[in-house]
């Protein structure tokens, strides 16, 4: 997606495309008085005090209308210098205007730029003409408070953007489309997958039925996965004594972001965790361990709640409460290298299952001009260091150096992943810790029967579970591979009356292999029975009629496609195990 | 478990046997002083003071043996009533007596009892002769502050019991002995199932590998069920607005069981969740539904927060954080006796594959002399009291009715099961709520397109999952049947070289089937590891050597038993499969 902010050419374009507006705006509301027309990573706005009148979504229309006229006519827009009294008198009856006049730094040279029959005060710079500006679309309006006080009065902001061809005008407005037909808030909402409630709290999701079936199937498959590569799982807490977040240090340095303290009886505080690493560090510690036991990695599908403003929060994407798909290994510092590359090579096949093919890795190092700033000795440092660098060298991964962006308690390799809408996302993440496990005075006993503190690797692979869900419906429109559907199979029997026993028999044949399937045995046309399976994206149909009854087969259709296919049940059932076994693969 | 305080005839003897136990003492510690020996649940103790003398484990055997004696010798206990002034004379020198005695009601008679060398102010009764106490034990000696109070000195306690018989006492001890083996906190620690932490906090449970293991077997059993009997799952959060339960009405009756409250910015308060009903109400209300869409079942493995006492947290059965099998229906008054009928079958179905066997349900109704404590009217507590009566009837369970008993808001139907170590306890519950639907304002439409409430039916069946699992490990002592073991076989290879391929292999077949499997290849001999096996309770053993290796067999031993058998690979994974499939049965 284009950031029209970033993009100095397309900055300049949309600013003039915002006095273009400006211009057609006084022509069909001579009255109006105008604030001040940004560009913003979307296009450009302009606020605009209209009187009494206010913009309704059809008048957008004639706006655009009177400014294709205008940039037909080709003006050119023609700039002046003035003085700082010139200008407050040529815009004397303006309130905006010398409001922001009053504004400007004395030593600011005063400009004013001139298309036609409109002036505006405007630092500049713009385009030659106004008919550089033809290719554009108003998106939206709203209201907005004069300078953001919700004492001043409602103006008028109308979005528009800009671009210098029609074909990268309707490439652009098709990316728009597509973005807004991407939107997991928009997806979960038609599918019935979550909801909010104000009356439960902002960014504590509500994961209805068929959010609820994806959610388990995540969480199951990343389980399996861990358990298959030897991890162990755990279930701790979601809220714990401050005691435990005073030994980790959250407490000193996170305390903003988290949840406030509730206040116990005998000078006890307890507090919702932010992160559940202090957990699994006192179940290492409630054991002796040796070397031989090393490396330990513990799990968990972990609840974490963080006190996030709340204008940050952002669908599934940003919550108050999550889960994360946590593990914490504890090594011995011959362990690491061989261990990050195991963690790496879940993170790939992860990856593989999910269809993920775009992303890259980040190895951030510490700035050694800084040492002060970390913890740990420059030995301990290098060691790791050049491990994770070895570990991303060898895998053949496309990788980048960030000096400085280590955490202070040890290098990291994050893994980010550019979503369907364009956005980078730090998904995966693999943190070497020396600091914690100090903390929480770790040990284990080495071949010497001496004592020795482990490395602690901090490590997520799906990141949290929610914000995987809605990369999940972005990346697939809501459109999902079938071992994630919520519901895999819809039966629909040609004549709900006559074919229901054979419909019954064929959902308990797919039941048995644990096939989420369900039938649709109402009395409506078949027609509309398979178009709305459709609309609810289910991804495989079965018809069943006379003749299938009678040959013990099935009529199939998948989602987005009119062909038909008729096979015999056992075939189907194979033919549907070998798919969710294959995954989105 | 016999309770020694409820039976009056047991209570006087194991009284008499707190006083044989007095003599005992005073003749091997002539300084000893006698605070109070009452009765108690498990038998008798006596509160003693022996000076700077400290009893220790060794000590109990001395006094039983001199204890036997005095009980040989067989003096008559003879009572006597003296006055106030005689009293104080006789224990002049006696701190604890004159306390006792100064205490004692103005109009009140004082009694003492003599068995030879020995009297003891007491109110009585007694049995005949010390002779009557001869079949006791002393069980455990701990120390007490006098009067329970900090600053006072440490006296010296020793429990003990008596019965009236040898083969009586031998089958309470041999009862004793078995509780203890049952005790879940006990078997929990032993197999790493659990742990509590102090820095984490009380009555927050921390689920390790093991138990975590046992856990998800469960929640996806009863999610499983669930969802194959008609539910939908949901997971909605743990923390919410304290509006919320103010709309619910259990921030104005509930609040004392609940954590405190967590003041958050403009003037919100969020508040830890005692039960998810609430969440639930909020679901429902999101849509608009019809009586055809009815009833509506909305189920979550749904973790809850209560403030329990710290003196009243008992191992899993009494936390602070707890996971409900918990689910609220939605039904029209029409529905609602068969929907009872389906949740009863549900509950029954489900104890069949525990193999829980000894239960009885309890109908709770309203006290019809004070209807005015109660929410509805009397049309719908009588149909509802019929609804659930007929439903217990035509099932044909034990059951029992109990006026008065119901809740505010509606009857309901308990299900209490006797635990292995002989306590009563609440199981599943079916409760009715007509007040929990209008407090939330829910409706359907009716088939007059009418507007109406409907029922709320609140249902949990394994209670907590906490809770249930201590009961699990108490009826099986950590035996588990195979579909609940966290390692269900482990396989034994003979020479850990030169049949760790073989015994790879097997696990490999056995784990593509989902079989919680592990090797042990120790260097350790056969016998050492076969035994460890047996130490760990894992429910088979699979022992694989040159034979086995030749043949693709499996010699294939239980826990417990000493047969082995020997078959193809093939025919035992079917075995395996079959087996946790049966389940319990």
């Amino acid at each position: 997606m284009i950031n029209f902010k970033e993009d100095e050419k397309l900055s300049v374009l949309n600013h003039s495309c915002a006095h273009l507006m400006a211009q057609a705006v006084k022509h069909l509301y001579p009255q109006a008085r105008f604030w001040v027309g940004p560009v913003v990573d979307e296009g450009f706005y302009y606020d605009m005090d209209l009187g009494d009148e206010v913009i309704h979504d059809e008048d957008l229309e004639k706006i655009e209308k009177e400014m294709k006229k205008i940039a037909k006519d080709g003006k050119k827009i023609v700039r002046h210098e003035i003085s700082r009294a010139e200008a407050e008198e040529m815009f004397k009856d303006d309130p905006y205007k010398l409001d922001l006049i009053a504004n400007m730094p004395e030593d600011e040279a005063i400009t004013i730029y001139t298309q036609g029959d409109y002036t505006d005060l405007c630092r500049g710079p713009h385009v030659d003409s106004v008919k550089d500006c033809r290719f554009f679309k108003l998106l939206k309006h709203s209201g907005a408070y004069w300078k953001g006080d919700k004492n001043n009065k409602v103006l008028q902001r109308v979005y528009g953007v800009c671009l210098p061809t029609q074909e990268e005008l309707d490439a652009h407005l098709a990316d728009l489309e597509d973005a807004k037909a991407r939107d997991h808030r928009k997806i979960g909402k038609d599918m019935q997958m979550f909801m909010f409630s104000d009356l439960v709290g902002s960014g504590l999701p509500i994961w209805l039925p068929n959010g609820f079936t994806m959610r388990r199937i995540l969480a199951d498959y990343m389980m399996d996965r861990e358990l298959n590569s030897g991890y162990i799982h755990v279930k701790t807490p979601v809220v714990a004594n401050v005691r435990l977040y005073k030994t980790s240090g959250h407490w000193a340095h996170y305390r903003d972001d988290m949840f406030p303290a509730m206040d116990m009886d005998e000078d006890e505080a307890y507090v919702l965790r932010p992160m559940n690493c202090p957990e699994h560090m006192v179940i290492y510690k409630s054991q002796l361990h040796s070397y031989r036991d090393l490396p330990i990695r513990i799990a968990e599908i972990a609840d974490d709640f963080r006190y996030e403003a709340s204008g940050a929060l952002t669908g599934m994407e940003r919550l108050r409460g999550f889960a994360q798909n946590d593990s914490h290994i504890f090594v011995t510092p011959e362990q690491l290298k061989e261990e990050c590359q195991r963690v790496l090579d879940l993170i790939i096949s992860v990856y593989n299952d999910f269809n993920i093919k775009d992303y890259r890795f980040r190895l951030s190092l510490r700035d050694i001009n800084n040492k002060e700033k970390y913890f740990g000795n420059d030995e301990l440092w290098e060691m790791s260091e050049t491990a994770l660098r070895e570990v991303l060298q060898e895998r053949h991964v496309d990788f980048y150096e960030a000096p400085g962006e280590a955490a202070f308690y040890g290098p990291k390799i994050d893994v980010q992943i550019r979503s369907a809408v364009g956005h980078d996302v730090t998904m995966s993440t693999v943190q070497v810790d020396y600091q914690l496990p100090r903390r929480f005075e770790l040990t284990y006993i080495d071949e010497n029967g001496e004592k020795q503190t482990p490395i602690v690797v901090h490590r997520a692979i799906l990141g949290s579970l929610d914000r995987f869900f809605a990369l999940l419906l972005e990346e697939t429109k809501g459109v999902l591979p079938l071992w994630l559907a919520p519901t895999q199979i819809v039966v629909i029997p040609v004549s709900p009356d006559a074919h229901r026993e054979y419909a019954d028999k064929v959902i308990a044949e797919l039941k048995k292999h644990k096939i989420r399937v369900r039938m649709d045995d109402r009395n409506e046309k078949l027609g509309y029975r398979v178009r709305e399976a459709q609309t609810q994206k289910i991804p495989v149909e079965v018809v069943v009629g006379d003749g299938e009854a009678k040959e013990n087969s099935v009529t199939v259709r998948r989602y987005g496609s009119k062909e038909e296919t008729k096979m015999s049940l056992d075939d189907f059932v194979k033919a549907m195990l070998d798919e969710i076994d294959r995954k989105g693969k």
